[in-house]
This record gives structure tokens, sequence and C-alpha cells, in this order.
């Protein structure tokens, strides 16, 4: 059946999250109410690379379809983006290989989180960042990252009830940059636990505070225990940034591909 | 009488402007209104460096008003932070000199205007930007700014009902930046006319389309006619970044201070 990639942007504060559920709004139910009254009613499933948390945005999600009853992508384009809620867009839109699969052939993820430094309300910038007030010692965080960052059991870092088979992870890149008032995480990995970036996020700010040392990382990561971690740092400064797709290659090799994403 | 300079930013979305009116919620009425709180019921005028429109943020917005009842810094930040609705909050507090007035004192502006280069929706960006969807000639756009740069008369760019007694503006900077899909336009003047800096966005964005010539600024300066130039841009696109002042020097030479400001 053919089938489409959309790359999807939303603001996360407008859902509870990406998968459907009875009790508010998701991304996936707006996009596969959008689908079906584009597809003269015929439901459509629609699958997310990442399956974000209520409040986490997303820039570059990716999602796939596939429908028999094939439109033109312009129509995909304006008829999607007439169709969904303002929070919600499409912001590319490919014809793919049939068997594509936005979670399945996803290779790794970039997520993004935005911590804004200051003692004041930033009433343009509070829905995408998370405000921390103390004085925050960068280069402690920077050098925590970096024994967050490769081939790691993130047992530590994972959010109760996931369910996830492995929790080792392989974390390519954790960057750590200042944009003026904000302090900017960049992280790359081939996929992620529930929760991980955040909890990831919520350590790292315990040690800029210097609550924890930056070399209290190597204990937290061979812990393999939550209670050990930092507090999960809020959902509106997370924003699943880009996911990254061969598609010429295909999906990736088993260790890529997990049942369980924040 | 004690006098205190705040450094203000807002949602302009959430506010019909600066200026108290009747209908509808305005910067200055919930600046006031928090300010009465604070201080046991007493009116308190607070003056804007900048009368910005109905839908226009500020980052940067500079508020003064003054005071027999004096708190302490800490107690302004605090209190006025918890008083004043979320899309408005107060980011700095200086004691200044008695006679300092916000809007007298303005040795210049800069004002910051983004539109977003797409043909596809942004949910995460519509509230501060202006979407174009043709494709624009970032260099057209540049040669014609820089015609607009300098002491000019500004007539052709002037807002309906403009009240100010002369249209002469003196533009310092007018940069055009490439941030990605956004093109961002910084402007630095002195003073402002009415609607003037979404008037000349409007033009130059027409100028990147190509419907006018970069060249064909010089004209539209010399016609001094508003019906010339292009439309206003959005209210959403524009920021009011910073406000200059010369704390230790005091209010500039007349020039710089007018009566009427986007």
């Amino acid at each position: 059946v053919p089938t489409w990639k959309l790359t999807v942007e939303y603001d996360g504060l407008e859902f509870c999250g990406w998968q459907i559920q009875p009790n508010g709004p998701t991304v996936q139910a707006a996009l596969e109410e959008a689908l079906q009254k584009l597809h003269s009613g015929d439901f459509i499933r629609a699958t997310a690379a990442g399956r974000t948390d209520a409040g986490v945005h997303a820039r570059g999600q990716v999602v796939s379809f596939s429908t028999a009853r094939e439109l033109v992508p312009n129509a995909y384009e304006r008829g999607l983006n007439t169709l969904l809620p303002r929070s919600c867009a499409v912001r590319g839109v490919e014809h793919v290989s049939d068997d594509f699969d936005a979670r399945r052939w996803s290779h790794g993820k970039r997520y993004v989180y935005r911590v804004l430094r200051s003692r004041f309300r930033s009433p343009l910038r509070e829905r995408y960042t998370w405000m921390v007030h103390q004085k925050l010692d960068v280069e402690a965080i920077r050098q925590a990252a970096s024994l967050l960052t490769g081939k790691l059991d993130f047992a530590s870092f994972q959010g109760a009830n996931c369910d996830a088979k492995t929790t080792i992870r392989h974390v390519k890149r954790l960057e750590v940059l200042e944009e003026e008032e904000e302090l900017v995480f960049r992280v790359e990995g081939t996929a992620f636990l529930k929760h991980m970036v955040r909890n990831v996020v919520g350590t790292l700010v315990e040690v800029g505070i210097g609550s924890r040392s930056a070399e209290s990382m190597r204990k937290l990561i061979s812990a393999r225990d939550r209670t050990q971690a930092g507090r999960t740092a809020p959902p509106q400064g997370l924003c699943l940034d880009e996911v990254f797709y061969d598609l010429a290659a295909g999906p990736p090799t088993r260790e890529a591909v997990t049942d369980a994403d924040d």
C-alpha cells in the first residue's frame, strides 16, 4: 500500500501527548481525524517516530501512514494544514517506499531541551523553557554530560512504568550550549527510554546548582536506580527536533529500535 | 519623587497594545493595577518608552513610574511578577534619578521583525512571525533596506492618524539577517512614526517578492505618500527589543523625541 512520510510540528502544551487516550486531545487523534476527512471517511492509522509526552513539543516529529486512496503531495500539504488545529501542522510531505514505518525505520533522534536561566519570568519563552533561577555552573554540567555520553545503561534515568526490554542506550551527543539567557541541551541518540532526556536534564541541572558533583554520574549509571537520579525536568522545555532516517538503506539493525520513548 | 525604571516583557497578542483603552486589556492597565495593589491602593501612572500597538510584542519595553511610598527593588521584582498576568513580566528593576522618564529620556530603540519564509504553517512560531510563502530575493531586500537607512522623511511609511509634528526620522541601522527559515529585520533608530517599522517591512517584503524594485525606494521616500508604500506587516512579527538610554547624561536633544510610536 502506498506509504507517506510527514514531518509534523506541534505545540505540546495544547496536547495530552502523541498517543491517543480518552481524556483530552492528542496529536495522533488530531492527525488521524484529519486524514480520515481527507480520505472520504476511511480510517487511517498514523504512526509516529517518538511518542512524545503531554507538554513536549515537536519541531520535527515524523509520522507515517499508508493508504490505497492516494492523493498528490500538494493535497496532503494543503488539506492537512487546513484540517488540523492551529497547534499542529504538517511541514513536509514525502511519498516513500511501501514498507516505511516512522518508528521502526528511525536511525536516531535529536531532542533539544531549553533552560531559561533567570529569576524573572519570561512571557515570550515560558511555553518553551524551564525557568531555573539558581546560578548554574556550566562547566560542571558539561563535565557531567560527557560522562552520560556513549553506550551506557540508563536504568537510573528511566521513567516509571517504562517497559523497555533493555535499558542500554547509545547517546551519541549531549551538547550544552549557552544562548544568552538560555542553556540549551542538544541530545542525539539512537533511541531513548521514557522520560530519559528530561531525567538527564533534571540531573544535570542539579549538578549545575552544585547539589551533586559531575563525577557522581559514574556511580549514578552503575546504581541502575531511578530514585538516585535528579527530578524530571518539566515537559515544556523539551522539543523533538529531528528524526534521522536512511530512506535508501531502510530500517536500522535491531539495536536502535525500542518500545518506549520520551 | 523617587523614580523607578522597569524593563518589561510581554506577549502582545494577549493585549490591545500598551496604551489604556476601554475595550480590552492593555499592558499599561495591567501594570498600573499591579503597582496600585503593591502601593496600598495609591494610583501610580506608568509611562512607556514606546506605545506598542495591539499584537506587538516587547522583550525590552522600558517603563517609568514615581512614588513616594518607596519599596526595595526586590519587592518590585517579586511583587509585580506575582501580581501581573502571565503574559506580562518585569525583567529588570532600577532606582533612577527623580526626573527620569522612559519616553522623554529614550535615545533610541531597536525593533526586531520576524518573517517566516515557508508555505507550511509553524505552530511553534505563528505567534511571533509573519508567514510569507512566496520566495524572497534577500539581496534585493538588502539593497532596498540600505536606501531606507539614514535621516530621511518617512511620510510614505507613516500610519493613518499619525499626529507627529515632523515625519523626518533617523534610521541608524536596518539589518536583514537570515536565520534558517526566518528572515529577521533589525531596525534601530532614535524614534519611529506610528506603524513605520511594519510599513517598512511590508514594503521590503514586496521588494523581495519582486512586485517593486529596490531602486523604487528613492521615489517612495520623495513621494511622501502613504498610499504608495506597501501593506502594513502584521503586528505579531514585531517585537520592541531594546530601548537605549544614557542615564548619566539624561534625555537626548529634541530630535529623538516624538509623539507617536509603533
